[in-house]
């Protein structure tokens, strides 16, 4: 191969350093810094609030000249680094959150250095995509046929997944002609227990939230099945056109799984498609002890979730699968003039990762997932998986040994919702005091707990989605939380 | 605070490294490969394709068991590293792909160790994406009570700008009932050269890819506004309604550049939402020599535009910035109870990121996009852009200079098309002549262009977003296309 003398640009510079030994030097020791951060998580408080002065400080005008490396490395050690979302903490057991792992450095540094473009054509970084998706078709029972697309988490994956369903059931070009409601209305279930996403997904395909009907929930708040059959038979009398069904592994609120088994029967009785919402859930299935809780789930037309959650990959990044890959395909291909393939060379490589979702650049996410999978395997992963439920379960036991906190609702897989109770104080009174706790809680660097509410009781919701986490953190939540609650009602 | 000791987690180990210090030395030294990558970008060919027997060994079952940090480390760099995209190379110019910055590798490191969820709440990482959009607000002179959000890219940007458009015109709620095609249809507008992006949002959002009207050119393959203003009236006669209009300033294809101020007047006069896909063109609307051929750009109602093209920072980022935050935040919001804010604590920080778009887990994208702003300043980004305009300019007459050679559009701002041509060959023919030349080129290593049509005729197309590119990169580029043409053609 031919080339050319290692050339100035045009003006003089690239976007390179110009010392290149210099910016490497830095790099090591920001890298020090990265991995400190995380071998220390234990160390430091769980949440630290962003003082005034740090936000003046990050208020700074548009950067007109080059501030260089060394100024934007200090600046990010003293501005950005201290105040994380505290999730890498073994106390973190807010919403549902992740921890991360140290591996995700090397590679995010990895596929930052290689700056693939995933969207399509003929390279490397494709290949691992594929890998990682042939993978989750292993885990999920789901034929080799079958197709998938990493993304961002279940929120896009459930826009991909209820595109398809869209698109395979309408008996219209949908594509072409858009959401018709001069023809029978496209109409899906989901439990009142369902994840935001999937209303938020009906909102986005311009199907409307009304379509998503709401299905009521058992008292273990699980999808209530004659329930769904009724809503169904509902919507065919007043000329509507059910096309699927959502069912959840684990909602979000209870860690309550739906009769999988039950929704798939109902969807091929109607000819519906079954998506299955696995955000965190789905993982849990893999273990071989929980298992038998969500047999179904491999009949599912298509299963969104996320690595970003149990499985700890780094934020973003989770997945669709969906069984009918021409289904998939046609759900989204939209190929013009500069987007076609080639025989060969780098054009080549169809069909192109763009055809299968909403992203025509698509970062190398993957990586990471290829990384972390191999790095830790799934045994080790799925164990602390199953160690987190065993948490909860204790976790549970703590609240019910306690003559302060009550348990609102039997733990079910990796979340436990209770509550500090005191004497003479009305729902409304406690929901304000385990607001309350729950906010010093954080503000105590102690813990870091989210809420929910649970017929209209405010739950301190411990959801336990967390590999550093040992059952000591759980006796000292409790112990601060009832000497919380305490202070805060003398 | 208290704490408990550094204990093992349940079952004896995290996902934690045993030695944290035999891990240390391992990331040091894949950063040392990282960097050496960028490095050395130049001295490797534009791209390599990806050998059988490396296709054979990504291909391995699911991994049960752990590998460990090395074996994985060391599979990357025989596995992955070597097969990159090849766009941080200077002569690669296919499609539209940033270079990247070696700093990217600091920033998305230091990303991964923080492992922050950006999807809401009060925490360091929100302040930073909020000041990148502050800042991309005073670049486009936008008011600062408009509202923006940092994304994968401009594909999801303009599902968001064009979901909050759909949302401020529709005359129901079409977030509850969803697309009505029992109501006057709503329709849009863009040019034949737009990008399949704008398509493919009205597909996903419910409009139907036919409610997107297609807007013819002028020679110069602007949008022709007369044909705009003639599309409107025509479907207001035929009782649709007319939503937004989505003006190019710089289109995919030949960079050409609609007439930004004359769409924004016909947006006015009919009160239509008026989007710009900026996907990598905006950028050039800041360069003040640029500048006025983009007049017009700052009274859009949104603007779609990557970072990850023409400023470099590693995929994937993008951004979408809305006038109006209140059409913004009400076209996405849905806060159930398991995400409500509180007054302190970790769960303040209202309103949230996750009720701007459609993501609740959201990475910490914007940190490579602070870094990079701050590190190489503006200035110095929009010259690399302006030295791409010139060095077009510069091809396009090594092109016209060169008897084999034709150009087949004028160049318009960093695009340059032409083909390689010979006696007595049909358009077929050189069709099918100049797609072997790129392929050629690609597998020779030596430069990677892509291919468009351009009225029928295949164009070698070069398009220019590349900091490390040097004029001398285009000379070889000439000499190589001009050579293999002829071995082509003998």
């Amino acid at each position: 191969m031919q080339d050319t003398p290692d050339a100035p640009s045009e003006t003089g510079h690239s976007l390179d350093p110009d010392d290149w030994s210099a910016f490497r030097k830095r790099a090591h020791s920001m890298l020090d810094a990265a991995i400190d951060h995380v071998e220390s998580a234990r160390d430091r408080p769980v949440w630290t609030p962003v003082p005034d002065d740090i936000k003046a400080a990050i208020a700074e005008p548009l950067p007109m000249d080059p501030q260089g490396t060394d100024k934007v490395c200090e600046d990010l050690l003293t501005q950005v680094l201290p105040y994380a979302t505290g999730n890498t903490h073994p106390r973190f057991s807010g919403w549902v959150h992740g921890s991360g792992a140290p591996g995700g450095i090397i590679a995010e540094a990895m596929a930052s250095a290689m700056n693939s473009n995933l969207g399509g054509r003929d390279h490397g970084a494709n290949y691992i995509e594929h890998q990682v998706i042939n993978w989750m078709k292993t885990m999920f029972d789901f034929p080799s046929t079958s197709s998938g697309l990493v993304v961002s988490g279940t929120s896009i994956a459930t826009v991909i997944a209820l595109s398809a369903a869209r698109y395979a059931k309408a008996d219209y070009d949908i594509r072409k002609q858009g959401v018709r409601t001069d023809k029978r209305r496209l109409v899906g279930y989901a439990s009142s227990e369902a994840h935001s996403c999937i209303a938020r997904a009906f909102d986005m395909l311009g199907l409307g939230i009304d379509a998503l009907r709401t299905v009521p929930v058992n008292d273990a708040y699980e999808m209530d099945i004659p329930a769904l059959r009724r809503a169904i038979e509902k919507d065919l009398a007043a000329g509507h056109q059910p096309f699927c069904v959502v069912g959840s592994p684990a909602t979000v609120n209870t860690g309550a799984i739906d009769d999988l088994n039950a929704i798939s029967e109902v969807c091929q009785e109607h000819d519906l498609w079954f998506h299955v919402d696995g955000a965190f859930g789905a993982i849990a299935a893999m273990n071989d002890n929980l298992k038998p809780r969500f047999t179904g789930i491999e009949r599912a037309d298509s299963i969104a979730f996320d690595f970003h959650k149990w499985v700890h990959v780094q934020y973003d990044a989770g997945c669709v699968l969906i069984r009918r890959e021409d289904l998939h395909r046609k759900a989204f291909t939209l190929r013009p003039e500069y987007l076609t393939a080639a025989p060969r060379g780098l054009a080549g490589g169809n069909p192109w990762f763009c055809e299968y979702g909403p992203e025509l650049s698509r970062g190398f996410r993957a990586l990471k997932v290829w990384f972390h999978l191999k790095e830790h395997g799934m045994h080790k992963i799925l164990q602390k998986v199953e160690d987190n439920c065993q948490q909860a379960v204790y976790l549970g036991a703590l609240v019910e040994a306690n003559p302060h906190l009550e348990l609102l609702t039997p733990v079910s897989l990796n979340i436990c919702c209770f509550r500090f109770v005191a004497p003479a104080m009305d729902d409304a009174a406690l929901n304000r005091l385990n607001e309350e706790i729950v906010m010093r809680l954080q503000e105590s660097g102690v813990a870091a707990p989210s809420t929910t509410k649970l017929n209209g009781q405010l739950a301190i919701r411990v959801n336990i989605t967390n590999h550093r986490v040992t059952k000591s953190d759980f006796d000292l939540l409790v112990k601060e939380a009832v000497k919380l609650g305490k202070e805060c009602t003398v």
